[in-house]
């Protein structure tokens, strides 16, 4: 194996996952492959950020109530998120009384969690452990962008943050699928400054990070049933179909990205697609991982990515550093 | 072992570390330690938060010069920071051409990933990993508290952010010290909401994860030389000494913290003592690692503390979710 890319010794079990969202990725084409949808922004919280933390919360407690454990089975929770000191995890998990790594990957965090999560469990430290994520419309919004009120306009290659979260249960014992591979991802930065076109920003550290998957295990791309990125929208996954197409490999007929499946496609307010932490990790935990548990894919490549400004290095003129983060995902072991 | 205490089977060694530090703490009593320490708070950089990361970049160079290793050699780097969205990691990185995992712990970064990067090479998955973090006293209070520029006035518990930077270079092979025992630590939340009063906050967690690491490894706190926190400063380290003396229990003999360390004790500016995820990760590569080396310390207990609230979970009236990563580290494999 080459030494980005690691293969498993006894690649861990998915053994539950689940995934909460909002109500307006509750009115998309996934509606039924997730768990639980909120009736508004809220979740019965006071703030927007507790209502992030409330649906990591909600989650976590579905996904152990699936794996029939209790948190206390748990050895690690690996989590973080969108928000400036990743307090939707800080808040989320306080209560749960379990061993914590916290992370920031920005929209790569479900893979990074799933990876180290799967590296723990098969190097002998862990049982169990969750990995967990989330975002919030409200929130990211008014931390990244404007107040809500401001009422302001969206640029064409701006993604809408997914408000949702995922929360995946890996075991050392248990059912298909597993993880087999992580391919942990080098920052890469192309240049872009533009915050807004973060899918152009991410694009070539997806395409860094599959590469070099492909050349560390030597499977061309068609081993895999889906590549699946999260969250390159339109625009950014356009552009990672072109850096590899520039090297004479068609990748689309099993390309996909969790930004362009979350939301209707070509509704005005979505743009170039979804982003934020929340949105990879609810499709993963909801269309992906019930689809490779009804064989409808057998191998999947979730190569999650992550664009890693604030607003303070953009406001200070800096270009974005990106990661792509990518785990593979499989019903044999 | 316990559940939240690992034991390395073939515990890494600290192969190399090396800091880098601010004009103020290269004044301070632990001068003779610091690798490299910068005139002025640019660091050659145009801003303070890419000051930070210019820190970084020379601490990690540094420490692969004293390790004799060439960048490549680093399977995966273990990074964070105190800033939003962790910027003084992602762009002091970006150029390494490293896998990169990115934490957030806040102060506690340095031991969370010393713990990572020591699980990551016993469970086979890396020869080489390093451990970076960093934190900038400028950037941090216009991010956290008011601009400079403002003069605000500090409380008396308040403590004062390091300015500085630490990278470890863990290897499968190497000279001691070693990381013999990891203790992931749980998410303790005393209901301080106090953000001037962080020392406070995070005492309970910082003897939730020492209980527990007491407990797991059936060790007394005397088989340690050196029991270290990072950073509590003076009001949260008298805070564990109390925790631990209701339990009829003296670390007092054994016992500093990195924030006591670093300034000159009972300054007007410092308060409380020091702070910043630079803090325990500068006395840790600089003054502990050489103190190891020459005999003087056989046995430590790192155990740095976070806090992990942000401005926004303050300003809506939270308290603050605190942890605590401890690992041992000992010149005896």
């Amino acid at each position: 194996m080459g030494k980005q890319t690691v293969a498993l010794k006894n690649p861990p079990s998915i053994t539950a996952g689940a995934c909460v969202v909002g109500k307006k990725e509750g009115d998309g084409p996934l509606k039924d492959s997730f768990d639980y949808i909120g009736e508004d922004s809220f979740f019965g919280m006071r703030t927007w950020e507790m209502a992030e933390s409330e649906m990591q919360k909600t989650a976590l407690r579905e996904a152990l109530r699936k794996a029939e454990l209790t948190p206390s089975a748990l050895n690690y929770i690996f989590a973080g998120d969108l928000l400036s000191q990743c307090i939707g995890s800080a808040f989320g998990m306080r209560e749960m009384g379990i061993p914590f790594f916290g992370l920031y990957g920005a929209c790569s965090t479900m893979a990074e969690g799933l990876a180290l999560a799967a590296m723990t469990i098969d190097g002998g430290f862990a049982d169990n452990a969750a990995a967990v994520t989330s975002s919030h419309f409200c929130s990211a919004e008014r931390q990244f962008r404007f107040p809500l009120e401001y009422g302001g306009q969206r640029t064409p290659t701006s993604q809408w943050t997914v408000t949702g979260a995922g929360a995946a249960i890996l075991s050392g014992m248990g059912v298909a699928p597993y993880v087999t591979h992580v391919t942990a991802g080098k920052l890469v930065d192309a240049g872009v400054k533009d915050a807004n076109n973060m899918g152009a920003a991410m694009a070539p550290a997806a395409f860094d990070t599959l590469t070099a998957h492909f050349t560390d295990t030597g499977r061309a791309h068609d081993y895999y049933d889906l590549i699946l990125t999260g969250d390159l929208g339109e625009l950014g996954g356009d552009i990672l179909l072109d850096l590899f197409a520039r090297e004479g490999v068609d990748i689309k007929s099993r390309y996909n990205d969790c930004g362009r499946m979350i939301y209707p496609r070509d509704t005005a307010d979505s743009n170039s697609g979804a982003s934020g932490c929340g949105c990879s990790a609810a499709v993963l935990m909801g269309h992906v991982l019930r689809g490779m548990r009804a064989g409808k894919w057998n191998n999947v490549l979730f190569a999650a990515t992550g664009a890693l400004m604030s607003t303070t290095s953009s406001q200070q003129g800096e270009s974005i550093p990106s990661i792509c983060t990518a785990v593979s995902i499989s019903n044999m072991r």
